[in-house]
């Protein structure tokens, strides 16, 4: 043998590309710690209470090739058929500029929500021109940046409505023409709420029995109504008209605004984003100026910086659920932030000639597909549409559906007798035909006409877009460059480590984000019948085992469209589970204080009543207390919800107990998966006496952020509550808490690719690694801050929890003050003020390598030498670099330096790299100003002169 | 009809994303320019007498999503099998996140060559790397930065070998075991050379007779030979000797230089470049550092800046084929650079113990695959081998090959009765047992053993990639993040115009960069059978056929693989022309002084004398000169090279003239393809009376130049010449140029797309639109700047010239001064000193917008305003921002501003964004410095701390 062989093995994806520290710097880390080795560290951390008892496997873990052959061989049984199904679900064109820029683009994807706005400033604004082109395309005053789906969409609606509303009505009116979907989800949050639905028609409207109502247009079946008399009535009776539209219908309809409507809702998903299955889109809801206040989601606001230069944040920030807790009738706390920015930019990519243009086209081939059959003889309906028509074919309806198939099609079953047909932006000429040929005309004359089915009355006379953002030139290069420009000036993974506590920001790996570019992933409708989607149902089955296996449940819903909505959606399945049994009045939920603020929101969303359960000092859950309140209300108790391990970081151990005893009286357990990264592989939520978790796929399973969503947060349940889990109106079920019945299935491929490349020992690798890294850096920052909250052996768990409130004292330095220095070493802040109001809590992830984490660290300890600066007199609190902090170019512009520091200290504290600083593209963000001056479209370009003045 | 259509075409790519202007700003343009209309403009500026009778016309264009629909049924057609032949070309895994954020990333894809080093510093770190890996693999001194593929290389080799040995023998010995095309390629190149070719076994070298000696490194069917003897007796004779090796061989093979190797070349595909029926690729070279300043091609050096600190670029410039012009002997002036790029990537991404891993996992299954033969009872060569062997089959050979096709296999026929089989990092356990099934073996029980068919004589002893880069974690964290801060110090046309006159750096779109990324035209290998790549060859026929209709041309050859390659391929055509006509003595080549150094460096590799022809003073040919010079050489006239329209950016009213007078004395046309963008759908060389021309893709035809390469330059000929084009060994022919049939396939879908997308119409109009550009920035800057070589009717075409050398006299500001003040100012600067020195030559093309060229006129005025001001006195020649430019942050941070001007100034000068400021990473780079002190590989970290001082 005349060489040894290494051992070094290149396609380890798990230890090689993952995970971020190599085996030699774990040791390194590890003597840091004083642990003697990574087995020993975990052993101290995590109780042996709470282990699992059988390694995680399934099977041996695959190289990104074999992962991308193996992937490729399950998407080629998605079988990508011509989809004129409709129902809310439209095909589309996505720029393929768009498509490589910003959705294929790491510098979009990676980013987190855009709390820190300084340095988040590239993604408010495509955010900004979002909430303009709603605003402007609904006719109404104020826009969100997006809400999770048409149907929560108008869900959310429907409860803003009997927040706004003056009517103190106890039933809610729905269109019977809104999309099924629309309509269940509807019901399913009005039950909990003791909201009657009243399903009808627009024109059998009572509105004084509402206190608002929904109404689709056009409606499921293409027609359009004009809702104005309905409006009247509502306001007449002090309730809220709120109107479902379609993006695409409003560049050529009436207004939702012009028809009176306080509130619309719709889905941006045509305008450039992959039908994906049935997700991830952004919805939309926009709303009169006076019931701003009162929107769920995230608003982008206009505001200046220190400097009194433009600058943009979110607005409104003390509306957010997490401020509301208990009181909450939300808890939409994320957004769909990366397919929100790409539907913007189709908007800036077209304008409103080009979208106009679109929609015009998309209207004359429906009316020429309607006259080709009606010159064929065929009863064609509505009299009046946009782009979907119904055709009566008596008893053959299956036949041409199976005809259609044929084709290539996927048409609508409408009734018994009819077929739906639904045309989009990609319908070609050849499309046309080939409906005909499904309904046996052979060829038709029907040449496209200037003709239109759009009655007078409905036809837009507003102009829209007129913002000069919309009429930029449209070439590629200055697209291409506007996207550049837009992304560079964001912080995002793909530059730093971001190490948000309770976020888990961990590597998104390119070959997780491949395959969902693929056109077998992307390009199913969500309706599209089972049969076409054998590799999705593949995907489903396997990803649900394999998350079953990590969590011990025995079932997995993939429907809820985020953390949150994993958690109501898991409410309801016990609220369900009670109501089967008998128990239907089971109504108390205790949570802890330090539970996240969504905890409180969603039982309240599940019509329950929320008991706090005291945390001892320690931040662990007051044993004693919960007892007494379990046991006092046990009558009626019908769930806690925990976090596991705990929003503190720490691995109580008395999590069994307090399961046994949530049983003992009735209830069920409801554990929060929100940290999950900490357990995977060494402990099950099932296995501890859960009941139900949801899995936050983009943290742990690492769905990219995408700037603040998509998110997933699928269900798992124990075997006695699979039976009670969302259904959907597809399947023939009810109960469903999203529009689409997988939720957002086109971004699944990512957290399956990661399973099947990490295999369950690399999964349990990552765990005990993200446990090191974070008892790491907490190990270094001894002695600078004070880490809260550890475990009985000093060790923390994935996160730890740094101290800052003692500097207000010593040295008037605020947590805000370090979150804004740190974006000079060139990081993003690590969660603020969660669990804890003025700590910090890192959580570095499995994917950090010790470089970077010591990068960290050094910017941490020098800011803790300039507060120390500070409190030891030497520096006056109004003179440190933490008062101006973030420093940027403008400060160095500026022809007086007047400051007690130097420019070098100022701009490169340690942590920040020399050639490659990052410089945030505006100073402080002045919060206060915004909210005083809220400004949430973008405003013309003179505007923001004056406002610095 | 309630509502009036639009007549916005949001779908027309041409007008709506390739062409900048929209047609308002172009109405505005024309009235700046004078010209009552576009096709005024045109009319004023191009002669009627060269214009075409027909508009192009190829039907109508395909909007993006119809484009991306065909090419998929196109793709279709290729056929993706596991390809073992082997033969210069493995199939590799390109890890995902390398494809994305390099080879998927416009900041990467749609950078320039290098030159500018303050806007270039990342490309030029990762081509160091590249280069550095190269010199440590082959154990040799110095590489380049890289070729453009094997053979050529081989080619290249062997003429620096003339140029350097002190041996004047003049033949050349060539390994028979070398691949069958890199021999054929270096016949090609021998022969107008007169270099007499000696094909032979390695042990029949007859050192006394040649100058040089090249082997193949393991040979084309797998076996390993010491080249040692070889190379002492080459040595000897005061000759050199050439390795050609495998550079994945090489991580476990004894290297080249230990053999005692003078040059090694080879293809570095294998790291992670794929296949892509043939390219593109970057071939390597590297050698002893005596013959350094020898070297064809580029070489990344290490030099300082105007601070001291580390700076890159390239090194030994005064070695390039444009400063000898009619001395060159190479007339490379191109690399791969974006392939190296990925392959150094490749080489990081693994580091050296990876790369250790991968050879050995290769070559441990190309054991046990040898060994399940041997135990089936096969004969099976060669002896020693690292991955590549060869199976006796007798008379079954054709047998085999389909049965392993059935397999979904290609192997390779050796001889007439063997089968060869090369495996490589893709081969899986599965590979090699449906290899065994091809040959009848059921079941083979060769585990795979720990067994080794390398002799101890061939073992590597030395340690290689031993610099930090090569061992920096390579967790994909870390990596990405590498990735994009190279990114982010480049300047590309993905933040900026860059408006390199000549060059023709227009919009690189989306969607024509898709489809490179598919499998199915990613994955084929150039020698797979012509049944199998159905889709190529549509893409073939159907782009010939457009570049036909657009040249005039009869005949086109897809082969070379840059614009000097399509001279040399060009002039090889014309010169077998003359030889087939029994005119072989044919060899002056008349050319005039204005032509790109390219030229005269062609003709002389096509073994012709150069005999240059004057240029009037407004920078056209001479004609009278040209016609005493073709008369009086009329014997031996073989061909004049000129280009169209003139490197002076003029459309010539002689062209026919020339031509004729050419034809009339025995001559063939070359006209350079260089300034297509100016005549496409205006004028057809071959109308003109050209016989030749090579197009370059990379510059009219929207291949990205990928920071330096890849190019393609393929040749349209007359129908008199289609006989004699390049062939190729795989299809029985000879005389090939390059390594591959076609060149680069796999790029060949962006040119192609690019003609569908722009139909003839679209086409047209973006010469027109590249000729208003022009003309606009012409118009705008006049007065400022004197534009040269204007038209007879004041206007220019594609391009203009500004004289830059008056202010030299006038204010000492060099055209260098301004080109580096123009990075302050947000821009690369347009091509210095071409065709003349002291000038700047600017070629907006049509993709950019009105807004981009006016930014770029005003840092244009702004600069001729710093400029006065030095001519007025207001401010001493030292102290202008021109001498301190460009400016860095480092300036800014540093202490004391001493400077004449203020920061505000120096900075943010016209043009410069705000926000969005591109900062160079370094000062201004000290070109004598580097080639005092040369470093061509990555130098250890400390040594610059040092050199600064």
């Amino acid at each position: 043998m005349p060489f040894t062989p290494t051992d070094y093995r290149p396609y380890d994806f798990a230890n090689r590309r993952h995970i971020g520290p190599s085996p030699d710097e774990m040791a390194e880390m590890l003597q840091v710690i004083g642990a003697d080795s990574l087995d020993a560290l975990i052993d101290e951390t995590v109780p042996k209470g709470i282990r699992q008892d059988d390694p995680l496997d399934f099977g041996p873990a695959l190289s990104e090739a074999d992962l991308l052959k193996f992937l490729r061989g399950v998407s080629a049984k998605n079988q990508v058929f011509t989809s004129l199904i409709g129902q809310g679900y439209a095909d589309t064109i996505t720029p393929p500029a768009i498509k490589r820029n910003i959705l294929e683009n790491p510098a979009w994807y990676t980013a987190y929500t855009p709390y820190q706005p300084e340095i988040s400033q590239g993604r408010l604004e495509a955010l900004l021109n979002y909430q303009t082109m709603v605003s402007d395309l609904t006719g109404l005053d104020i826009a969100n940046a997006s809400l999770l789906d048409e149907a929560t969409a108008a869900a959310e609606a429907m409860t803003m409505a009997q927040r706004v509303a003056k009517s103190k009505a106890g039933a809610f009116f729905v269109d019977e023409n809104c999309h099924p979907q629309n309509i269940d989800v509807i019901r399913t949050r009005a039950e909990p709420l003791g909201i009657e639905v009243i399903v009808g028609a627009p024109e059998d409207l009572d509105a004084a029995r509402v206190f608002g109502a929904v109404f689709q247009y056009p409606g499921t079946h293409g027609g359009l109504t004009n809702f104005t008399p309905q409006m009247e009535a509502l306001h007449e009776a002090k309730a809220v008209g709120i109107v479902i539209a379609d993006i695409m219908a409003l560049c050529l309809l009436k207004e939702p605004g012009a028809m009176g409507a306080d509130i619309a809702v719709g889905s941006t998903q045509r305008f450039g984003v992959p039908l994906g299955y049935g997700g991830p889109h952004a919805a939309y809801m926009a709303c009169r100026d006076a019931y701003k206040r009162s929107m769920p989601g995230r608003i982008v606001g206009v505001s200046i910086d220190a400097r009194g230069n433009r600058a943009y944040r979110l607005a409104l920030q003390t509306r957010e659920q997490h401020i509301r807790r208990e009181k909450a009738t939300s808890n939409v706390c994320t957004a769909q932030a990366l397919l929100a920015v790409m539907a913007s930019m189709y908007a800036v990519f077209h304008g409103p000639q080009g979208l106009k243009g679109i929609a015009q086209r998309i209207h004359r081939k429906a009316v020429r597909l309607a006259k080709g059959f009606e010159e064929a003889g065929f009863e064609v309906g509505p009299k009046a549409f946009f782009d979907t028509i119904h055709v009566e074919v008596g008893a053959l309806q299956s036949a041409v559906l199976k005809s259609a198939r044929d084709e290539g099609l996927n048409l609508r079953a409408v009734g018994d007798t009819k077929v739906g047909i639904a045309l989009d932006e990609c319908t070609r000429p050849a499309t046309i035909e080939a409906v005909w040929r499904a309904f046996g005309i052979e060829r038709a004359d029907a040449v496209e006409p200037y003709e239109y089915r759009i009655p007078e009355g409905f036809v837009r006379e507003s102009s829209y877009l007129d913002h000069p953002i919309f009429h930029m030139n449209r070439a590629e290069t200055e697209m291409t460059r506007y996207m550049r420009r837009l992304a560079d000036r964001d912080l995002a993974l793909d530059r730093a480590m971001i190490p948000l506590g309770s976020c888990t920001m961990k590597l998104n790996a390119a070959v997780e984000m491949e395959p969902i570019s693929w056109p077998e992933f992307a390009a199913l409708h969500p309706f599209a019948p089972k049969e076409q989607a054998g590799g999705y149902a593949q995907l489903f089955e396997d990803l649900s085992a394999k998350l079953c296996d990590i969590t011990g449940y025995a079932g997995f819903s993939m429907q809820p469209n985020s953390g949150a909505q994993g958690e109501y959606a898991g409410l309801l399945t016990i609220r369900r589970y009670h109501a089967a049994r008998g128990e239907g009045h089971r109504n108390i939920c205790l949570i802890p204080t330090s539970a996240h603020g969504t905890n409180p929101a969603s039982a309240h969303m599940a019509g329950w009543k929320v008991v706090p359960v005291k945390s001892r000092d320690n931040g662990d859950i007051d044993l004693g207390d919960f007892l007494e309140k379990a046991q006092k209300y046990a009558a009626d108790l019908a769930a806690c919800m925990i976090t596991y391990p705990s929003t503190h970081g720490v691995f109580e151990e008395t999590v069994r107990e307090v399961c046994k005893i949530t049983h003992e009286n009735g209830g069920q357990v409801y554990i929060d998966g929100a940290n999950m990264n900490a357990m995977v592989g060494l402990s099950r939520p099932g296995d501890l006496g859960g009941d139900v978790s949801h899995l936050n796929l983009h943290k742990t399973f690492c769905i990219p952020h995408g700037g603040g969503g998509p998110g997933m947060g699928p269900i798992g349940v124990a075997a006695h509550l699979v039976e009670h889990l969302p259904g959907h109106v597809t399947t023939g079920g009810t109960g469903a808490v999203s529009a689409a019945p997988y939720g957002s299935p086109s971004i699944l491929p990512i957290s399956w690719a990661y399973c099947l490349l990490m295999g369950g020992a690399g999964l349990t690798q990552a765990t005990k690694v993200a446990i090191l890294n974070a008892n790491y850096i907490a190990a270094r920052l001894k002695g600078a801050y004070e880490v809260l909250y550890k475990g009985p052996r000093g060790q923390v768990a994935h996160e730890c929890i740094l101290d800052t409130r003692p500097f207000e004292k010593s040295a008037g330095v605020t947590v805000d003050d370090i979150a804004k220095r740190l974006v000079d070493c060139g990081f993003h802040a690590p969660t603020m003020s969660f669990p804890i109001p003025g700590t910090l809590m890192v959580e570095p992830t499995e994917s950090e390598t010790r470089a970077e984490l010591d990068r960290f660290c050094d910017a941490m300890l020098a800011i803790r030498a300039e507060i120390a600066e500070i409190e030891s007199g030497a520096v006056a609190p109004d003179a440190s670099p933490l008062k101006f902090a973030p420093h940027t170019v403008e400060d160095l512009v500026a022809a007086d330096w007047d400051r007690a520091y130097g420019r070098e200290q100022g701009c490169f504290p340690p942590g920040a790299f020399r050639v490659d600083k990052y410089w945030p593209p505006v100073n402080r963000v002045d919060n206060a100003w915004g909210d005083r001056n809220l400004t949430c479209t973008c405003p013309p370009m003179s505007d923001y002169a004056e406002a610095a003045e």
